[in-house]
C-alpha cells in the first residue's frame, strides 16, 4: 500500500466555500420541511434551486465541462460530495444523487449512442430521474450470484420477468436500469447476468409500493420501490454493455459509487458533530454551566471528530487510487471504507441525539432523518460483515505466494 | 451490597406461560398493522382483546386481588412485565402500560378518596386512559429543580401556568398529572414543586401537537404531546399529596417504574433475540448454508443472550430489594439498571436489525419500531450519563467515611 | 431458563467479614513482595499464614466438615471465593486454589481409596501441592479431541509419552494428573482419553521448564510448566475412574471450576475498582480537585460496578444451577459465565492502570500482575469465542424442535 | 483544516524495503532474546549491528546529510520509523530510538556551541546515550504546571534539587536533560521552569532504582529511572535555550516526538498483524480447517487492517501539517493521534495474542513485550483523556468567535 497526495487542487478548494454557503444559505432553512414532508409536492421549489445552482455554475459538478458539469476528477468530487452531505438534500439539488449519479457514470460509459441520446442527456440535465433494480426479496443482497430475474431474448426483445425491492427513488423515475439472469448455464455464476434499460412506462413494469423504511413511506425521489417485471419486453438495443457483463458493470459502478457514498457520510458526521457542539453549548446544566463543560460530551466530540478525519483521509486516499490506478486496485480500499465509516457514522449520529436529549429523537432536527434512513448504510451494498471477510481473505492469500 | 433471593414464585410461574400464549395468539399477529397504523382506528379492536384478557383472569395483573388485579408482588410483575414486552401492545391490552401505571400507583398511595373515586377507580378498570406532564421543553430534563411551571393558589384553586412536552399518550387521556412550583423561594429546592391531577377537559389546557418522534406523529396511546397550561384552574383538592413533595412523589414513582420499563425492555430484547434467530435460520448465503452458519453473528446471539440474562438478574435483584427495603435503599441499583438495561436493549435491537438485512430497516417486522421508539430509553427518566455519575459518586462517597 | 434463589446463607454471612478482615490484615501487606519476589523463598511465611488461618478456622472452606473445612455448598463457596479473589494470595493460603482444588474435587469422586490415602489426604491438608497436565503445545487447546500424549497398558502399568505445557504449579507439586490417549481408535473421540495420576519423582516425567509468562518465570506455585513424559510408567490403579472417562472426568472437573475462577475474578474486580477509586479521590489534578471529580472517571467506576454486580449475579446463578440440578443442565450457563466475566475483568483492570497513570504500569501496585497474568483468563478452558459459539449454536438447537 | 500530500518522495520509497530487510534478517532472529534477557550484557552485539547500518548507509536516518544522517524530512522519516517500528530494537540499532532523537532534536534548535560539541556530537554518533527527567512522582504528569523539582542560580552554577521518576534510559546514560522550576513566583505558570543539561557523573544525581515496569526492572537502553537530584550543580551554561522557556521546549519537543511515537507504535500493529496471520494461517483447529477460517478471526484481521490505515494516513496527516506549517498549528492534530492511534495499538496487540492462544501470553513471542510495555502508550505524555478534553475544547471555541 502507498500513501497519496492530496494536493486538493486550487479549483476544489475555491469551490468548497460556495456550496457550503449554497447549501447553508438555501438548504438548511428548508430542508426539514421536505424530509419530514411530502417530496412531490415539493417539487417546484426543489426545481427552483436548481435553477439557482445552474445560474451559479455549480450544478452537476460530477460531470465534465462539456455535459454541463464542472469537470471535476473523483478526489475534486469528493471534495464537493462531503459538502453536499451536510443537508440530506444536497446532492439532489445539484443533480448528482445516488442512484442517477450511478447511472450516468454507467450510460455515459457502455451504453450505445442512442440511449445516450434518449436517457443520459436528460439525466445529466435533472429534467428526469432514474433507478436501479438489483436487490431480490428472495435473495440475500449479500451475495449477487443469487438471483432469480430472468430477462429472455425473443427475436430482437428481451422478455424481463423478476421482482426487485430496494428499487430507491422508482417512484417518478423515468427509466430503471434492471440486473437480469441472461445466461444462467453460464458455469461462470458471475457472467450469467446482464443489464437492460427499462423505460418505466413499460406495461409490463409495476411500482408494487413504496416500502415504508423506518416509519416513512416516502414519495418521489426520497422512496423505495418494491417492483416486478412480468413479461416486461424492451428491445435487445436496450442492453447496456454486452451480455453477461451484469456483474462487472455493477463492480465498475460500485467502486466511485462507495466514494460518493462514503464522502457524504463524512458530510452527515460533520453536520452531526457540528449539532452536538451548539446544542452543548447552548444547553445549560445549571446557569452557567453548559452542557458542552461535560466531560462525557467532550469524549464524544473528541472521538467524533479523530474519527472523522481518519475517514476522510481513508476515503480520500482510496479516491487518488481509483482515480490513478482503477477500482480494480482499489478493492480492498473499496471494502475497508465501506465498514469504516458506515460505523463512524452511526456512532457520532447516535451520540448527536444523546447530547440533544428529548429533543434528538423528536423530528424536530434532522437527526432523526439520518438515524433512520442512513441505518441501511451497513446493510446495502454488501453488509460490513461481508466487507470485513472479503478484506480478510485478501489479506490472509498475501500470505500464500508460492 | 447482598445478593438477593428469586424463589420465583409457584402462582407467577403458572402465569407466564398463559401471557406467554395470549402475546402469541392476540397480539403478533395484529400488533404491526396497529402500531405502524392509526391506534385510534384501532380502539374497538384493542378494547375487544382487552375483554378476553378480563375473561381469562389475565387483566391488570399489577392490581391488588380486591381492585381486580391479581395481586402480584413487584418480583412476580416483574417476571409478567418482561413477558408482555415482547409485544409492543402487551402492557396496554393489560392496562399496566406506562404512564399510566404509575399514575395508578401514586393516586393509589397519595391520592384523596374523592380523586381516588373520581378517576382512580375507571383507570383501573381501563374506562380512561391518563397522562404524567413533568418535561419542559426549555429545562434540562436531567435536573428536575429546572421547572417553570408554576401553581399558585388563589382561594381554593390553583391557577396553572406552564409548558410541558413529552407528556406521552395525552391525545385522548381524560386526565393529567402535572407538576408545578407552588412554593419558588423555598431554600430547599427539591420542596418547592408539587403534583396536581388535572382533568383534560380543562379550559386553561390544550393539547399543541402531539410532537413527531422518529418519523411518527402518532395517536391516541401512541403519541407524545406538547401541552400547555395556560391560567388552568383546579380546586386545591386536586393536589396529590401535600404541597412541596412534588419531587419525592416523583422519586416514589420512579423506583417500581423504572422496574416495569426495565422488565419491558428486557421482553424487547428477548424478541429481538427471537427474531434474529429465526432469520439466521431461515436466511440463506447458499443453498444449505443458513446465515446461522456465520460465527459472527453466533457471537451477536451470543452476546445478546448473556447480556439479556445479566439484565434480568440485575433487574429482579432490584425489584427484590425495593420489594424488601424501600425504594430508598435499593437507590444505586435502580440507576445501575437505568443505563445498563437500556444500552443492552439498543445494543440487541441494532443486531437484530442487521440480521435482517434490508428487510430489517423496512416496517416490515417490529424492530424499526423500537430502534426507533425505545431510542428514547437512554434519555428519558434522566440521561445514562447521569444515572452514571450519581452512581459513581454514592460510590466514591462511601470512600469517605469518617 | 429461569431465576435463582440467593437466599445467601446465615453462615457464609457470618464467613465473609472474617476472611476480608483476614485478607486486609495478613495479605494484603506482604503481598506485592511475594508476588513479584520469589514464591518459594516466601514458603515459610506463606505457611505460617496457613496455620493462622487453621487456627481462625476458615481453612479450606471448600472440604466437607469431616475432611477439615467448613462444608459449604457451592453456592456459599462461591461467595468466599470472591472475598480471597481480592488478594492473587487469598485462595492459596486458605488451600482451595487451582488446581489442587479441582484435582481434590476429583480425587474425593473418582479416585480409589489407595489414591485417597496416599494423595488426597494431604493434599487436603495442605502438606502437598499437584498439578494437572492437559494442554499440549502442538494442538489447540479449545478441541480436546485433538491430544497427542499416549498412554499404553503393559502388564498392570501404564506407559505414558506425550509433551504438555501451561501444566500450572508443576514446580514444587508432589503429583500430577495427567490427560492421555488409551484407546486411540475408539469411533466415540470423546471416549479415547484417560485420567491418570503420575507422582512426579517418576523418572519418566520431566519439568522441561517454566514458561515464561509475561515476563515472569514465576517459580514453585506461582509457575506454568513445560513438561514431558517419556516411558513414564504408572501402577494402572494410578487410574482415575475408567478408562476412557477422561473427558468426561474434564467435563465435570471444569463445571465447579468455572464458578471458582469467575467468582475469584469477581474479587479482582473489586479489588480493581477499590483500587480505581482510592487513587481517584488522592490524585489531585490542581489543588482541591481530586481525579475523581472527571466524569470520565466516574463513568469507568460506574460501568465497573455495574458489571462487577451483572458477574456477580450471573455467576451465583450458574452456582444454583450446578449446585440443584448438576453441571450439565448448567452448560449453556457455564459458557456465559467464561467469557461475560473474564471480558469484564480485563477492562476493569485496564481501566485501573489507567487512573493510575504511570503508578498502574509499575510493579507498585498489584495491577501490573493481574494486567499480565489474567490475561490468560480469555485463552484458557477454551477461548472466549469457541463459548461463544457453543452458546450460540445450542440456542439456534432449541428452535429446531420437531 | 485540509487534507494534505503525500507523494511520497522517491528517495524514501527506496529506503523502505532497505530498512524492511535490515530488521527482518538482524533483528527478528535476536530480538527476543534480548528483549527478555539483559540489554546491557547484548551491548557488543548491539554496536556490532550499528556498525552494519552505518556500513550499509542506514544509521541515523533523521539527521541531516552533514550531522551523518540521511537527511530526511519529517514525512520521510515517519515512514521509515513505521518500518523499525516492527522490532523493539528497530529505532535503536539506528541510533533514532527515544528519549534520545528528542534530545537530539533539542540540543540541535536551542543549546549553545559548547554543549553542541560536548553532548549533541557524540550522541549523534551513538558514542554515548542521555535521558530526560520531567515527570515527578508526587504530581499529576498530565498537568506540566506542577512541578515540584527547582534549580536555582548560585553565582555561575544552577543547584538542582528534586525528584523524578519514569526517566527512561537513565541505567547508563551519560547525560540527563532535565525540567525544573526556576521562576515560581512567575504569574504566568507556563514561564516557571527551564531545562538544563546534567551529565550523570554529576555526584548530586542518583539513579535510585530501575523502576519495575509489568514484570521487568529492564537494564541500560531498556529501564525507566527513577532518580533524585540533591544540590545537583551544573553551570549556568548547562541552560537549554533560556530562563522560563522549559514548557516552551517540552511542546517543540512533543511535535515531531509524537510523530516519532505514533509511527513507531503503526509498525508494532502492523508486525502483531503479521503475527496474527501467521499464526491464524498456521494453527489448525481441525485438519485441514485452519484458525483463519474462523469469521471473528477474519473480522479481527480487517478491523485491524482498516485502524492501522487510518491511522498512518493520520499521522502522516499530522506530520504534513508540521513540516509545513509547524507544530503549533498541528496542536489538535498531535492531540488526535495521540489517543487515536494508542487505542488502535493496544486493541492490535490484544487480539494478536488472543489469536495466539496460550503461546500468546508467554515470552516466546514478541507480543507479551509489547502488550506489557507499550500499556503507558495510553499514559506517558498526557493520558488519552486529557488529550480528548484538549481537542474537544479547542473543537468548542471555534464556536464562539465574535
Amino acid at each position: 500500500m502507498q500513501y497519496s497526495s492530496s494536493s486538493s487542487s486550487k479549483k476544489v478548494e475555491e469551490l468548497v466555500p460556495k456550496y457550503d454557503l449554497f447549501i447553508q444559505k438555501h438548504l438548511f432553512p428548508i430542508e426539514k420541511e421536505i424530509i419530514y414532508g411530502s417530496f412531490k409536492s415539493n417539487l417546484p421549489r426543489l426545481q427552483a434551486l436548481r435553477e439557482i445552482a445552474k445560474k451559479e455554475g455549480l450544478f452537476a459538478p460530477h460531470l465534465s465541462l462539456h455535459e454541463g458539469g464542472l469537470g471535476l476528477e473523483l478526489m475534486e468530487f469528493a471534495r464537493i460530495s462531503e459538502v453536499l452531505g451536510k443537508s440530506p438534500l444536497g446532492h439532489y439539488i445539484f443533480n448528482c444523487q445516488a442512484p442517477d449519479i450511478g447511472n450516468m457514470e454507467l450510460l455515459h460509459q457502455f451504453a450505445n449512442e442512442m440511449l445516450k441520446e434518449k436517457y443520459l442527456v436528460p439525466l445529466q440535465r435533472g429534467d428526469i430521474r432514474s433507478c436501479f433494480a438489483m436487490t431480490e426479496p428472495n435473495n440475500a443482497g449479500s451475495n449477487p450470484v443469487h438471483l432469480s430475474t430472468r430477462a429472455t431474448l425473443e427475436g430482437n426483445e428481451y422478455v424481463i420477468n423478476g421482482h426487485k425491492w430496494f428499487t430507491s427513488s422508482a417512484d417518478g423515475a423515468n427509466f430503471t436500469i434492471v440486473m437480469a439472469i441472461t445466461d444462467p448455464d453460464n458455469p461462470n455464476p458471475y457472467q450469467r447476468a446482464s443489464m437492460l434499460l427499462v423505460p418505466l412506462d413499460n406495461p409490463g413494469y409495476q411500482l408494487v409500493r413504496n416500502i415504508p423504511i423506518m416509519g416513512d413511506i416516502g414519495d418521489d425521489y426520497m422512496s423505495h420501490g418494491e417492483v416486478t417485471f412480468t413479461n416486461c419486453r424492451v428491445p435487445s438495443s436496450y442492453l447496456i454493455g454486452k451480455e453477461g457483463q451484469g456483474f462487472a458493470l455493477a463492480q465498475e459502478r460500485l467502486g466511485p459509487g462507495r466514494i460518493h457514498h462514503c464522502m457524504r457520510w463524512i458530510g452527515i458526521c460533520e453536520r452531526a458533530l457540528d449539532l452536538m457542539c451548539r446544542r452543548a453549548l447552548d444547553r445549560e446544566l445549571d446557569p452557567g454551566k453548559p452542557l458542552s463543560s461535560q466531560q462525557t460530551i467532550q469524549n464524544w466530540i473528541a472521538e467524533s471528530a479523530a474519527d472523522i478525519k481518519a475517514s476522510r483521509l481513508l476515503v480520500l486516499e482510496t479516491a487518488y487510487q481509483i482515480q490513478h490506478f482503477g477500482a480494480k486496485s482499489a478493492k480492498e480500499d473499496i471494502s475497508t471504507i465501506k465498514f469504516f465509516v458506515s460505523g463512524v457514522m452511526m456512532k457520532i449520529i447516535d451520540r448527536a441525539i444523546q447530547v440533544h436529549g428529548a429533543l434528538g429523537i423528536t423530528d424536530d432536527t434532522v437527526l432523526s432523518f439520518w438515524y433512520r434512513h442512513e441505518r441501511g448504510a451497513k446493510i446495502y451494498d454488501g453488509p460490513d460483515e461481508v466487507h470485513k471477510s472479503v478484506l480478510a481473505r485478501r489479506i490472509l492469500k498475501s500470505y500464500s505466494k508460492p
